[in-house]
Formats: C-alpha cells, structure tokens, sequence
C-alpha cells in the first residue's frame, strides 16, 4: 500500500465539480437504439402515443437521440445533494486481500437509504411528474429497491405514490413494504382487486402469489384509469440509462481529478440501468475514438440475455401489454429461476446496451450463484460493504479480472460498478452460509422454448 | 435557502484534515469520574484485575484521567478511512419543512455496513487485541449493532468472535445474525450450553429466551476460560467514550472549517458511547472555559436513566459480576419495557457523562416512543435517512429545539448524533404505521423498587 498517501481510499467531488447535465449516449452512437414499436401497428411509437402513460418531458428524453447534454434541473440537483457525489472508492484492501498489481475502484451507490443507485431516476421521473402538475405515480416492484426508491422521491415532491407490489415479495419481504410505507407511498399486493386486470387475475388463478408481469399490468391500468397519474418504470427504458449517467459522470470526473485512466469498467446487468450509467462517458469517448476502454456486462447464468439470447424485437413485460423493444431477450415467456438477485431477473436488455453489445462496443459474461456469493463475502470482510446480491456480480468479475492481473503482472485500472447494499438480502447470505444455495442454469431447449414464442414481426 | 451555496449538504473532512488523535475528556474534568470497584472488595480495581478480562492497552486506556490526547494508532486510522470521515450534513430540507430560523446540522455515522457509530470502538478494541497477540474476543449482543460491528472489526483484523447473542434476539432477528456470520463470526444463543453459567442457568430455566446480563456472563466465562481471548464492551466503558471522540472530534473539525459556531449539542443516551463521543470535544472547551455550549442527552422515557435514576454505585451487568460503577442509574435489576430502541435499554448510564452531568454540565430529558418514531418519520421523508430508533430520540429533541427557535425567532445552530440507520428495525416502524406502538413509563414504585435493591456500599 505504497501510494495510499497519493490517492485517497475515497475519492468524492466538491459540490461544484458535481455534473450540471446528463450525458445522452445516443446522441455520439452511429447506429442508434432501435425505436419502441406499437405492438398494435408494428411502427415506431410517436410521442402522442407515448404521453397518456408516461410523463411529457420524460417522453421527449425517452425519444431523443439528438442532444448529448441533457441539463439537471436544479431541484433535481439540490436532492442529489442529499446523497450525492457517491464515493468513488479505492479497493486498497481488496488489492491487498488478491495480492494483485491491478488497481481496482469501485464507485458505490449504496449510500443512500433506497439502497441503491435507483434513487438517480426515480427522482428525475418524480420531478417531471411533479412539473407537469400530476397528482401522482404509478409502478411495479419485485424486490422492493425500485419501489423504495420511488417512494422516497415522492414523498420529497409531496406526489402520491401508489407501488404495487408482486405478492409473494410482499408477504415475505415485509421490511422493504414498511420502508416504502415510511415514505409514505401506497402499497398494494398484486394481483389486486383494486384493477380489472387484478381481479380478472384472482378470479381465473384465485391462490397466485402474483408475478412482476401482473404488478406492471396492474400498475399501467392504475396510472390510466386515474385522473393525474402516470406510470413510470426503473430500468431499460432509454430515460432511465440517460438519468443513470449520472454515475458515470462523477466517475469519470472524480479520476480525472486524480488523473487516473481506467483500463476496464464493469457492472452487473438486469435491465441495464446502472451499466449504462455507469459507462456512458466511457463509452461516449470510445465511440468518438478519443479512448478506449474494456466494458463488461455481468449478468447471472441463471438469466443470460447477452450471453444467450438473441437480439430480436420483444415485449418489455410478461404480460405483453408494454410496447416492443428490440433488444437482447431470452423472450417475454422466459421465467428466471428464483436466484438471489431479483433486479437481475430480467428476460430482456436496455435497447441502448443491446446496440452497443451487438456492434461489438463491449462483452458480457455470465457469472454462477455462488461465485457471486463467494466474492459477495470476501469483498465485505475486507472493505467492510455488505454488497447487494446484483452489485456482487460485477465484483465477481473484478475479482477474476485482478487474478489474470496477478498471473500477468499487468497493473491495469478496473473501475466497477457497486449498485446497492444486501441488507435485506439476508435470507440469501444465509443459504449461502448454509451450503444450501443452488445454482440455476437454464437448458438450451428451454431458452429455445421461450424464444420460439417471440412476436412474428421479427 | 438563502445560503445553501455557501454551506455545503454534506461537509466532509479531506483525509488530512481527520483527527490523528482521540480525545480523553477526562483530562480536562475537574471532577474525575468515580473508579470502578472490585465488587467483592468495595477496593477501586487495579490494573492487574481488569487485565485477565480485558486487552492490556485497553484497561490502561480505562483507567487513564490525566493524558488529554491518545494518538491513534496508524492501522486504526487505515480501517476508520474505509468510512471515515462520516459526514456532517446540513438539514436544509428538515428547516424547510419545519420553517425554522434554526441551523440543524447532523453528523451521521450509519454511513457503514455495521449500521451505527459501534464500528469506532469495535475496531480499536479489535486493534489492542491484535497487538497483545490474542486469539479472539468474546462478546454478548442484544439487537446485534454491536456483534455486528466487532465482527466487521475482527474480519479486519483476522481475529476469532465469539458473539453470544440473546435468544430472542437470535430468533428474532436473523438478519443481524447473518450478517455477522458473513464476517465469519461465531453467534451463539445465549443461554447456551458452551458454558458454566449458561448450562446451569439452561438447567434451572429450560424455556428462557436469555437475557443480555446472562449473555453477558457467558462472554465473559468464554474469555476468561478461553486461552488467547478477552471480552469486549460497546458501550458505557471510559476507553469507548475515548475511541468514540472521533465523531465529535471530525464533528467541530468540519465545523470549524466553515466558521460554524454551534449553539447545541443533541445525542441519544443509553449507555453513553455516541453522546460521550459527539459531545467530548466541546465539553473539553466548556470545561476549560474556552466556549459554552448547551448539551442534551435524550432518553426514552421508558428507560429514565438521567431523568428519573440515582447517582450511585451499581453492577454494570444485570448479573452482577461485572465491576461496579458509579453512574446515574435505575438499578441493575431494573428490566426497561420492551421498546423499540434496543440500544437505549440499559439500567445505567457512562460515569464519565454521570459525573458531567452530576456537576451540572448537561441536561437531560426523556421521550415517548410514539414522539420519537413521528420525528423519525417526518425526517426520513425530507431528509431521506431512514434512521434507527435510537438516533430518533435525538431527531425528536432537535425538532423540538428547532420548533422552540420557530416561536422566539432565534437563529440557534443545533447539531445531533445521527448515530445510524433502521433497516433492521422495520418491524417496529411497521408497528407504527399500523397504530399498534405503545408507550411504556415506569411507574415510581417500579423504579423505587430497583433502587432499593443497590448494593450496600454507597
């Protein structure tokens, strides 16, 4: 630990070295994300179509492929002050557990009680809903980090705030329930019979626990059918990657400051919200030939979209109700098996990081349950985190890409995405403890089955 | 929020600027602090009878009234900037809400994955323990705050804990639990049957769901009994007020860099190692008649232990077999109601913050439950924190404060502990969403009753 006087363990930016803008990646990509279609009409969605569901503002950023620089209202900047810049960390002590020459910083969102790095959307979203003069919001939540984290932007605005949440997570995650009550949002178990949708649910499957297609079904009829509401959703959507850039920004400004230059930047990837947060600066250089960088997706094994799926135009719920989006999906009917990372169990991919992926412009790897675990584990005995399940599958791979540094000697700088925090995760470490973990691989003929169910305009 | 661009939301120290050394209040005491006595003798205890319990350097650090600073040593401070410095953050969004011309300003130490400012002393006592070459350390938990932090501490450190966590708790909060075994610590159920006192107590009680004095006393049996182990403390002991000084120490260091004078100091009290720690550095001014300050400590009003105690000698355990202190207390065989602030259900209280407050030093005062989880609540939804119970008793007191400000137009500057966050206590916010918390007030002739049982020496 010889430079630990020239770098500090956490690096944070003054409040005037904050970002004032968003970053659009897609104003830099040549080959843009493909347009939502109507599932209706197969053609791209317009605006008109687009506004009844979501908010004005948020359906404009959802559409723009143009403008690289997206100003951060300042009362969205004043709540970031709350919890924001996140530290940007030196591992010194993971380099020292691994004996590795590489340089390993990991950029934490955890710092906040949502969590996770959620809260970065969730109050732009509250923002514009707020703006536009609505009464309030309507989502779904599995797990609960979204939800909470909605939650708390909400009660900030003084926005009603209605979650419904899949029933099985609501029975058996009851402290994430009780948070979101703390901010005061609505939580409602779905299936409900407070929606057609719900109780045309609960009459044909009267014992279901529920699923996050039903909860998104659910909470799009509530935003629709209630004077003053919209929807609004955490991940994929392009809004919600342009918000996350957020993260990417302080990172790359926080080694700027230090004038460091990252080798390799990872992250964990379900819908891709924080992936394309975090790398969106990166990329933006890469992709104008000013840098380069290695980017690496990490999903689970247990639901490979970039690793195995195919690119193809798909449904963005189970329900089919969302509009299509081309994207990496494993298909729409695919049913992730019960891994410890709920925010990772998703059949599809960000449109943005689709793109990306399929022209060559970053990897991905799949990483098994329990590897994820064992890093989870060895990370947290030494820099003292107890990291989120999905956040451990990028520290899986940092891990593994330090080893190949110690075989090689390469001393390359590995910065990676640390998402969120485990502590409504305990249910898992303690499975993991017990030697009772299992770990899911889902069989060709099952990926096939489900791809084979893809809509027919592909 | 005039001024919000001159005074940042969060004011955090560079690490150049974090304290090197701790600060021993004692020094600066007029009145010193009553010595523990043998409790077979009535005779002040000597050094060479606290070593077999406790590390060598930490009964030197107990026992020591003279030396004003206490470096810390340099592997210490590489852990405490893992974390450190915590940062000092401004309410503006609480003033807002409340419309007050006071200054709230909190220093928030659940910025660490033990959860609460325990970590301070759990890694400087994991530290000694290392150094004089021990094996281990023993324990006893309740809510598991503590047995969490000395167990991220002697992951650190790679020292064997051996927590004994009461079985209630143990049931009952398998979250906690899980989390110290993620940092390879042993948790067992107190009673158990790996030791003495716990088989005859297992023996004449089969039922018993334990208690933290009968925990207590295995710790202390396993320390004792175990060759290359000693028992460590959380709370209450002179050496935790010390290590706990780097909060208030960073506290008025960021303070100061800013030019902030402060008018209030508000912390929670159970046994004492947050307030002694948040208020040492500015009780060390009052006491040198450099500054004045108002101190509060806050208390549940259903564990009165300043308000409605006696200053007296009495066992530090509920199992007598601990030293006896001097402190304000309602008598070791006091049993506080079951609220919902584990870490203030003690009977006595730091004889460091008793002599203090005996000599007139600092005020104190109690509140209700229901008060403390409103004040919780209207913080976690303008300030987004969702913090502790504990720490909410010092919330209340501010909010108080800050109304008090409201009425007379004062512009006081009020700064609180914020000593950690609630993601394990949803189970009592829950109660209080529901309408189902009550408040528990012992009556006089419970707590005369406790009294009366005092040992016979004073």
């Amino acid at each position: 630990m010889t430079d630990k006087n020239r770098i500090p363990y956490k690096i944070y930016l003054e409040e005037n070295e904050m970002p004032q803008s968003w970053y659009n990646v897609r104003a830099d990509m040549a080959n843009k994300p493909a347009p939502l279609l109507n599932p209706g009409t197969g053609q791209p969605l317009k605006a008109e179509e687009l506004t009844p569901i979501f908010c004005e503002e948020l359906v404009q950023q959802e559409l723009d492929n143009e403008n690289a620089y997206i100003p951060i209202p300042q009362e969205i900047r004043d709540f970031y002050r709350m919890y924001r810049p996140s530290p940007l960390v030196r591992a010194y002590c993971l380099e020292e557990k691994l004996q590795t020459p590489a340089k390993i910083y990991y950029k934490f969102e955890g710092n906040n009680t949502s969590g996770s790095h959620k809260l970065n959307s969730a109050i732009a979203q509250a923002y514009y809903a707020k703006k536009q003069g609505l009464r309030g919001v309507t989502t779904e939540t599995g797990a609960g980090q979204w939800g909470t984290a909605l939650s708390m932007a909400c009660s900030y605005f003084d926005l009603d705030c209605k979650v419904y949440m899949v029933k099985v997570s609501y029975e058996q995650k009851p402290f994430r329930r009780e948070v979101m009550r703390t901010y005061g949002a609505s939580v409602t178990p779905s299936p409900s019979d407070t929606t057609e949708v719900g109780r045309a649910i609960l009459k044909e499957h009267p014992g279901t626990t529920g699923s996050l297609g039903c909860a998104i079904s659910e909470a799009v009829e509530a935003a629709t059918k209630n004077e003053g509401y919209r929807y609004v959703l955490g991940s994929v959507l392009n809004q919600v990657l342009l918000h996350q850039s957020v993260i990417g920004l302080e990172t790359k400004a926080a080694l700027d400051k230090y004038g460091i230059k990252a080798d390799m930047i990872i992250g964990c990837a379900g819908g891709g919200s924080n992936l394309g947060g975090l790398i969106s600066p990166f990329m933006g250089e890469k992709l104008r030939g000013e840098a380069d960088y290695q980017i690496i997706a990490v999903e689970p094994s247990s639901c490979p979209s970039f690793t195995r799926g195919t690119y193809a135009y798909d449904f963005c719920d189970t329900g089919m109700i969302c509009p299509l989006a081309k994207m990496y999906t494993l298909g729409s009917s695919f049913i992730p098996a019960p891994n410890h990372a709920g925010g990772l169990r998703y059949h599809g991919m960000s449109p943005i990081l689709s793109q990306l992926y399929d022209d060559g412009l970053m990897e991905a790897r799949s990483v098994r349950q329990t590897d994820v675990f064992q890093a989870a584990e060895t990370f947290a005995r030494v820099e003292g985190i107890l990291p989120a399940p999905e956040s451990s599958h990028a520290i899986r791979a940092a891990i593994d890409e330090a080893m190949k540094c110690k075989e090689t000697g390469e001393e390359k700088t590995i910065v990676f995405g640390l998402t969120g925090t485990g502590y409504f995760d305990m249910t898992a470490y303690e499975k993991f403890h017990n030697g009772e973990m299992e770990n899911y691989v889902p069989s060709d003929d099952e990926i096939a089955a489900s791809l084979a169910r893809l809509p027919r305009l592909n």
